[in-house]
């Protein structure tokens, strides 16, 4: 199974890309080898840019606070591990107090010299040699636990944002709506979804197929192009779709 | 030990630059991880803009010749290892010929749909997303041998350049005039060096200081960092040099 994500308005599509570059960053946060750095610097930096571009903690703690009022509801329901839903409903209630005080300006950032030109270098072609930043080289041949102290330091200014994003995209996802859809010659459309979010597309692999996605709001197409032969296909697809 | 290499002109800065790319690749070829994904893609779209804003083949092979009939002249000492020297120089000229040969234009790229995309989408934030680039992510989740093949495939256009590249740094770090200097106060400056194309530094770790280097064709000046308090060092730092 190979799996495709949507977005179906800009709030989504701001939170799969957050959730995306913390993924990223979560990969190579022990910065044990130069690939690892490079993933990291590209992930942090792009996401100092996002945060910048995009304020998204006002939709973020919104959209937190009517998950909670609905999973409050259920304690109402007697079969309910209600245990379980208190925990939950305590974590975030923490998760979404940090993201509200969290401060707009990156002033942590901002104040670090040694941040600041390495992100002016680190998007020029071969910016980051030693002879255009020896401090960033003398960094990269310190030991290894000063890297993974910075770097977890510089990361601390995002706890809150990414808890709360990771877990709402992932309450959201467990509360989609599968189905089963057949495409046509390749082809798909649906119409009058509500309260949908993101779409989650499964193929499978052996299918050779990627989706060409288009839409918005309460309906979107899809169009399945082969792998092998960069086209549109005109065979019938059979793949799971998910509303969240 | 920790090792800094400083160019002493525009040429040289720009072999240094094209040697770091082609470490950096080298490095993550093998894709077999998110990673060294990133660390490859960075690299390889660096090594293309950079390939479009500076040719290098024409001073390469300019200076590979010389080297060449620098070489060729040992030939008539004595107790020189001839097999040796000849093997060497009909491996140059190999590499040579093939830079020559190479063609300026990037063609096998510029019909590559699937690259110019990703090249487009890599400089955004988080721009390779799945629903940005979903052809991008089927690669990803293609098989390793053919990520591999593709990856290979793509930088064989490079063959030549990174081949001569690497051979004609190591042959000029090899003919470098060592010599150990001392900066008093943290500072140091070097006049009348001739016929010199870059220099290494080296210092030892536990000095904890990088160098802020600048300078030009005969001359150039040190000033030694405190990489604990990011300020101009007031001790003195013996070093070693290496004029190439």
């Amino acid at each position: 199974m190979i799996t495709f994500e949507y977005p179906l308005n800009e709030k989504y599509r701001s939170y799969l890309r957050f959730e995306f570059l913390f993924l990223q960053i979560k990969e190579s946060i022990n910065v044990e080898n130069k690939n690892d750095l490079v993933a990291f610097f590209k992930g942090f930096f792009d996401l100092l840019e996002m945060t910048e571009r995009c304020d998204i903690r006002h939709d973020l703690v919104k959209d937190l606070r009517l998950l909670m009022e609905e999973m409050a509801s259920w304690l109402t329901v007697d079969d309910v591990d209600h245990d379980a839903v208190n925990a939950l409903l305590a974590e975030m209630d923490t998760f979404m107090n940090g993201v509200s005080e969290m401060p707009k300006q990156l002033r942590f950032f901002k104040q670090n010299r040694f941040l600041t030109s390495l992100k002016q270098r680190f998007s020029m072609p071969a910016g980051t040699c030693d002879f255009d930043l020896p401090q960033y080289h003398f960094w990269v041949n310190d030991t290894l636990e000063k890297r993974q102290k910075d770097v977890k330091y510089w990361m601390e200014h995002f706890y809150f944002l990414e808890k709360s994003i990771s877990l709402f995209l992932k309450i959201k996802r467990s509360q989609g709506q599968m189905s089963e859809q057949t495409a046509l010659n390749g082809f798909f459309q649906q119409q009058q979804i509500e309260n949908c979010g993101f779409v989650i597309i499964e193929i499978l692999d052996d299918d050779a197929v990627y989706p060409m996605m288009s839409g918005h709001k309460d309906r979107y197409s899809i169009r399945f192009m082969s792998a092998e032969i960069e086209h549109h296909l005109s065979d019938s697809i059979v793949f799971k779709q998910t509303c969240c």
